[in-house]
């Protein structure tokens, strides 16, 4: 971003769906550069009330769950309902391991090609508190432009899963048959932010394993505490390579926010999703601005802590005091 | 405490083992009162040098897996092998609702009677934070005072195991047969922090499924990443009940104890706790005096954020750049 950009162009751009636009808006509240900063607040600012219109559906699963694929199907498919389909991406790592499915567009080949979807690889940053900030942001803007469903993907580095779960309504865990033993393979505490888990590869001679699984799948979800009040995680099988199963996991995804809004629960959790998201920042922003004054004194104190020489109360009431 | 306690006595009585005085110790560093706090930090200054010697075990289960009976029949086992043993809690919400098992003394009469045990409830508080502090202070101030093995146990309100995890050195999840689902009933993320699961009640008709039921948790436990680097988790049966079993609970945890010395994870894991113990608390305390300067403004901020009139990133400059 050479030139500053006109805001009240981009903004109109945005709302007229613009994708070119769009991708401009995202860049610039990607940007850390300074003189962003309040261009990227006015931004935000214009666009807000306009976002909040998408179903904003997480998406994680275990590696080699065939996700890339996945995402192309139930896009496409969407897209044949006449939906605008944005995708993005929380990925800390992308930058530098290139490990988001999104940094490589070409497998994607159809979607990319759909005029009613927009694909937007993980911003790059090594905190997930700041990729996932972006993200957010990326998200309002998209539902400013008219997206009526925002699929965010992780590939679950570190806690990048419960990253996307805050910030999204539906989360599906996308798995595959595992030779009887389904809990092998995936990720601690995954399973428990669920609100549907979706066996890919229900195909060829996998399709009997495939359904063995959502079988076990549903018996497990079912002794866990559902993590959306009043929706009982469901346990669904489908075919990306195939394009089977599209359908019934969108029917799914309707009846969700359906079953949610009459319940009241969609607009809580999103009301308290923002919140929270306010929290954490603040609290972040608060500490660090705290450990940048005090760099020094606080590594000589955490070094005495960790070799036990000075008890921990006693080191932060002498961190505190002298602050 | 009516009168503020001499710290040389008191620190001199600790280490000589006085019950009495650790007692009045642990009251000291409890205390929140604010003429009590530089003679607390000066009672764990004193003790500090003298702390670390025993192996703290963490313990919680599913409500009704005999608790008390296991703790009873484990500290009575270890006092038979002459060690000292001390039991504590952390239990957030022991001061309202009578929660802890700890509470009731009467229901470990016999462990109460031995010279070389040591019971102490938990901490009254509402916050887990301030009441996981405490425990870890009365931990080595216990310590001093010679015991071998610390309990820490909780009934598991929130995320009190956690808060257990991390201020021990072994973690044990105690359950109950559960009628062939053995996942049901446990709570969630529990199973991941556990070193081991050991399955009480294994008496009377009730043997063969307290026995399959650790086979089916051996399963499990082996598809889970162990919380412990190099530790792979047991699952053992035992009765609390007949006080069989003990002698191999025991062993496990003296094994436990020894590899993990020999590969350096038990040192290197005691630091890791203590500065991720005073850097949660920094963070903590840093943030709740922001809060408390600025608490009209947060609150007008916030409720703005969650109307959706406000992005989050807007109102965090507009806070910062007022602080």
């Amino acid at each position: 971003m050479h030139k500053l950009p006109n805001i009240p162009a981009l903004v109109e751009g945005i709302l007229e769906g613009d994708r070119a636009r769009l991708a401009r808006g995202i860049t610039l509240v990607e940007s850390r550069a300074v003189k962003h900063r309040p261009l990227a607040r006015e931004l935000m600012q214009a666009i807000l009330p306009h976002s909040g219109g998408a179903i904003r559906v997480g998406l994680t699963g275990t590696p080699g769950a065939g996700k890339s694929t996945f995402i192309e199907a139930l896009g496409l498919y969407l897209c044949g309902l006449g939906k605008k389909v944005a995708v993005l991406a929380v990925d800390p790592s992308s930058s530098v391991t290139g490990g988001s499915i999104l940094g490589d567009k070409t497998r994607m080949e159809e979607l990319c090609r759909e005029p009613n979807a927009f694909i937007r690889p993980s911003p790059s940053g090594r905190s997930l508190g700041g990729v996932a900030a972006r993200t957010r942001e990326a998200l309002l803007l998209c539902e400013a432009a008219g997206y009526d469903v925002i699929l965010v993907e992780t590939v679950g580095v570190g806690q990048s899963e419960t990253a996307v779960r805050t910030m999204t309504d539906f989360f599906l865990l996308l798995q595959i048959a595992g030779g009887g033993d389904e809990l092998q393979g995936i990720k601690k505490g995954v399973i428990e932010l669920a609100d549907a888990i979706v066996v890919n590869k229900a195909d060829g001679d996998n399709k009997v394993r495939a359904n063995q699984a959502r079988v076990e799948f549903a018996r497990i979800m079912q002794v866990l505490h559902p993590f959306t009040p009043g929706w009982k995680p469901q346990a669904l099988a489908c075919s990306a390579l195939e394009k089977q199963g599209m359908e019934a996991i969108w029917e799914m995804i309707l009846r969700f926010s359906e079953e949610l809004k009459e319940s009241g629960v969609f607009e809580q959790r999103r009301r308290e999703q923002n919140i929270d998201w306010f929290r954490s920042l603040l609290q972040q922003s608060v500490f660090e601005r705290f450990a940048d004054e005090h760099k020094e004194r606080i590594s000589s104190i955490e070094s005495a802590v960790a070799q036990g020489e000075l008890p921990v109360s006693n080191a932060l009431d002498q961190l505190l005091n002298e602050a």
